[in-house]
């Protein structure tokens, strides 16, 4: 038999009746043949409403009982659907993080999954359970409740998935599948049957937040099919199956086009070019924990370099004035920067065999008098930085440019 | 360095104010000098709640989910407390039944304690820290998560106080000790410093419900001296002891007045008086579940015998059925009822080497003109069955005569 996992977030689980329509589709799952072990999330509000009454107490509070607070929000739902499964005359068992042994580093609240110890849910599997397991939490090991951080319980499903050797890990959201790109931005925006780990990981971290990176990185890793569906959805042939690339896959050259509004960008030229320099310019900004995103760096004038990268919109003011006082101590001749700028990408593991995208997309853009302000590419990707005003237009250029709309055959 | 576990019940920790208060008085009690272990319950509301949202599943549940669910209540109380002790500076780690290695058997819902390992704990408490613990539950070897029902938190705290061999187990309640009698019926009556063990039991089964019975019960095996107080009141020398019998204590012959209003009684008479009847009449009774209070048999007349026992009002109308059934079996003679009777009971130590305090009590009741339906007496009790309008006359009567309003000298 099979193993499916099923993972459901806070809004499925959100209500008795919500938790008794997740029972209803665990059953037809299992009932199609299928042992089933579902991974849950707390119930939309509770884990809100815990943080609020720690927060009566302090603002900045000890991760590791916080930890112990909001792991409590899984417990419940567990508990509750496996009374919905038993209420509806299926044999169905719950686990906590700590009863599965989900073993993680002890970064609390934002642990990351060392191991997990599956037999006892394979025996009871094999006697004919349905296993409900808490998301997002696990254990160090010294026993303490760890969790996994915001979207942990992704990364539990599948996780799960992967050590069960499951056929399938499927993550049960709000939306029916990942799209080309955003149909707010493009009406025409088509959904995708398939895509690749890889283009996945590139389409989540630019903006279409479908799925936990992490998630999509741990199924990668242990090549375990992943399929993304709307929890109004059936299950199997559904949604987006994220997998391995494959002969029989669709062969579009360009999956989807991801895009982020919440880019800024910051330019330091006219410094010396010379070994160290690029280090010493990112260092003060990484040691201020601001993320850097693209960087490019090009040649200057006269034995000088300039050099740009990009930063989370938020961090704009902080990394200025960190760069500012870098600008000096390298006698750089100008600082500048950018926070009304948007990066679009091309996604798609099919350039790697086709040639001219870059080109191709470039004259798209060109076309529409859309200025490009910075290039990053890798192997299947092409980011561009725009000012925002060109966000839409140019998102609905490519998506046209490329035949996005119409499924390839 | 002495351990001192303190209690507190869920409408000490009913709101973040009042897990705010807990916090201060624990810390006081450690700058005392004391290492402090804490037990709490959940929130008072918090428990019904889930018990609420189960039964919007269904009304008779798995009783292994049901723990996996009641036990986050502590859970999230816990986290609270511990973070309110360390935003006022103390250092303090909480700890759930699971983390403890509370170990019980596997009845859920009222698990027994069998084990509890320590080590841990004690090695926090050396290092400074404020221990919080989750009361009420515990798990089972497998690593179920079990509970030890209601009022379990008070057995919780008693169990860690003998693993630690703590030199005081504190439950702190809504009232502010145990009293000669219930002050509602008798206004004279006083609070008790010290109490034995054996006195509190027969005090609490007999309806003084101050403490859980099976939290005396562990007490007292462990001789872990016990204190009873209110949560608005000041640590060691306040409430009452309750501890071994020793020569020091306070020597009254009678230490209280305890009784129970929902008792019934229920005769039959005429029943052949031969080995084996009083099982023939009692079994069909205990294996309906209904609990027997008191039993007396009477020598009646022409080899035959009478035979009287006490139940739960609850459980008169089930238990006369099945008497009048056992007495048409047995050929009775008569079978009769009566529900509209209690029970008062004298307790004390001290009768075991006072004589004459049953016919004093007789005399008492007989003064004031109090018909004994029933009597019953151990080596620390004696118990009478009267009219149930007689009850608060005949409970102040016995406080009178004993003299309970007065200190003993």
């Amino acid at each position: 038999m099979s193993i499916i996992v099923q993972k459901y977030g806070g809004t499925s689980v959100g209500s008795i009746e919500r938790i008794q329509a997740v029972a209803d589709r665990v059953i037809a799952t299992r009932d199609k043949g299928n042992q089933v072990v579902v991974v849950v999330s707390a119930m939309s509000g509770e884990t809100n409403r815990l943080i609020s009454l720690a927060n009566q107490i302090d603002k900045k509070l000890s991760s590791r009982e916080m930890d112990v607070l909001i792991s409590t929000g899984e417990q419940v739902t567990i508990a509750l659907l496996t009374m919905a499964l038993q209420q509806k005359g299926a044999t169905a068992k719950s686990y906590t993080g700590s009863q599965i042994k989900m073993l993680t580093d002890n970064v609390h609240s934002k642990a990351r999954i060392i191991d997990i110890q599956c037999e006892n849910i394979k025996t009871d599997l094999d006697a004919g359970n349905i296993i409900v397991v808490a998301g997002f939490q696990g254990v160090d090991e010294l026993g303490n409740i760890t969790t996994l951080g915001r979207g942990g319980s992704d990364t539990t499903a599948v996780a799960m998935a992967a050590a069960l050797n499951a056929k399938e890990c499927q993550i049960y959201t709000d939306v029916d599948g990942v799209y080309t790109t955003d149909p707010r931005v493009e009406p025409k925006a088509r959904k995708l049957d398939q895509i690749t780990f890889e283009e996945m990981l590139e389409m989540a971290s630019l903006g279409s937040k479908v799925l936990q990176i992490r998630a999509v990185e741990f199924a990668g890793k242990y090549n375990v099919p992943l399929r993304v569906l709307s929890s109004f959805e059936e299950g199997e042939g559904a949604g987006t199956l994220i997998t391995t690339e494959d002969d029989e896959m669709e062969q579009a050259v360009i999956s989807g086009i991801a895009f982020n509004r919440d880019e800024a960008q910051l330019t330091i030229s006219g410094v010396p070019d010379q070994p160290g320099v690029a280090s010493e310019i990112l260092g003060p900004i990484t040691k201020a924990n601001i993320e850097i995103d693209m960087i490019v760096q090009n040649v200057g004038e006269d034995g000088t370099t300039d050099f740009t990268f990009t930063v989370h919109r938020n961090d704009y003011a902080a990394a200025i004035d960190l760069l500012e006082a870098t600008g000096k101590k390298l006698g750089a001749k100008k600082v500048k920067g950018n926070d009304a700028i948007v990066k679009i990408s091309l996604v798609g593991v099919g350039m790697r065999s086709h040639a001219g995208i870059a080109s191709s997309m470039f004259a798209a853009l060109a076309k529409e008098a859309i200025n490009i302000l910075m290039i990053s590419t890798s192997e299947i990707k092409i980011s561009v930085v725009v000012d925002e005003k060109y966000l839409e237009l140019g998102v609905r250029a490519l998506h046209s440019e490329f035949g996005l709309e119409q499924k390839t055959t």
